[in-house]
């Protein structure tokens, strides 16, 4: 049940969140005050208190809100708790890294799927996801109802392949290639750029 | 020459200009307008003009702005034109990416040390890069004088590697492990979190 959409800047407040109060739980930690949390995250107590107060939560005087219970409230609120399944297209170096990577499982995402062209690549089992030819993508998302795909082809293939994913069905594409990619109404993309993330740090050495 | 310290906020709109620009540059494109700047890059043209003048540069009317003289002036900025070097910590399936992930090298990064407790991974050497023992890493990065750090590694390890890492000297870390890390001051942190990156496009299927 979701009452309205929560504006993209609150969503990453809320991610924020999220993940802060996951390292919490991992530490141990029960409950945790809107000015513990802020300062983790650097928002200030008063942000923190509107925007859990915006879907009902009220953390108690003296005792803070429930780590598990706002965890499991920011995980529906988020559509996280549904358990996504993702198909990956390019099996290279970064492509085989996302594929491996514990990190999606946890957070209810799974790569189900996985294309390339490169003929050494096709047939190859990767923990377990079969990759395929991208020939496949459009028939195999289909039968497996996937909507959300990872981009991780060369920037100067990127476009051609951004857009046969979308054409394929996929609804929401993450992107790792540095590169802009116009997608059709309805399709979102998020770039991870990773030498822009690199060059955010360089700034302040 | 760098006049005053640029807020956290303009920087990443900086960095967005200066990816967008790239990828002009890419399609051979010379000169750009605010307008079409900021629909790219989704900041509204007034703000890519206000940005940009504080810096000194003005757009010439019905030309725009210079694409080339734009990214060198932005990379100067952004102290991008110096080529620098990191460290990275954890030689498993997102270092190994990382070290051969060509986009660092174009945008002036090089990773020239890596670092490792396995002993099947030290010793061996991947894009030229010779992975080390860790403990190595206070040595080998004032030899090489680099002052930023890459930590792939499992969570559970990343809070004591990163302060292993600061120890040693390094000023700036891009963490790959998601979760807090508690640096002494001078030290700054930025977090890449695959799995929140992902989260935030679920949340618009």
């Amino acid at each position: 049940m979701r009452v309205k959409e929560v504006p993209d800047e609150t969503v990453g407040r809320l991610l924020a969140y999220l993940r802060t109060l996951l390292c919490l739980q991992e530490e141990g930690v029960e409950s945790v005050s809107s000015q513990r949390l802020g300062e983790i995250c650097h928002f200030k107590p008063s942000m923190v208190r509107k925007d859990f107060s915006y879907f009902g939560e009220f953390g108690r005087p003296g005792v803070g809100y429930r780590v598990d219970g706002m965890i499991q409230q920011l995980r529906r609120i988020l559509n996280l708790d549904k358990g996504l399944k993702a198909a990956l297209v390019g099996v290279g170096n970064v492509g085989k890294a996302l594929l491996l990577y514990p990190g999606f499982k946890d957070e209810g995402f799974e790569i189900v799927a996985a294309f390339d062209t490169d003929p050494d690549k096709v047939g190859q089992k990767i923990n377990d996801v079969l990759v395929e030819h991208i020939d496949n993508l459009q028939k195999s998302i289909e039968e497996k109802a996937v909507r959300l795909g990872v981009l991780a082809v060369p920037v100067s293939e990127a476009p051609q392949v951004a857009e046969r994913m979308a054409a394929a069905g996929l609804k929401a594409i993450l992107s790792f290639a540095p590169c802009q990619l116009s997608m059709p109404k309805g399709v979102r993309v998020h770039c991870v750029d990773l030498a822009m993330e690199m060059a955010r740090l360089v700034y302040h050495l």
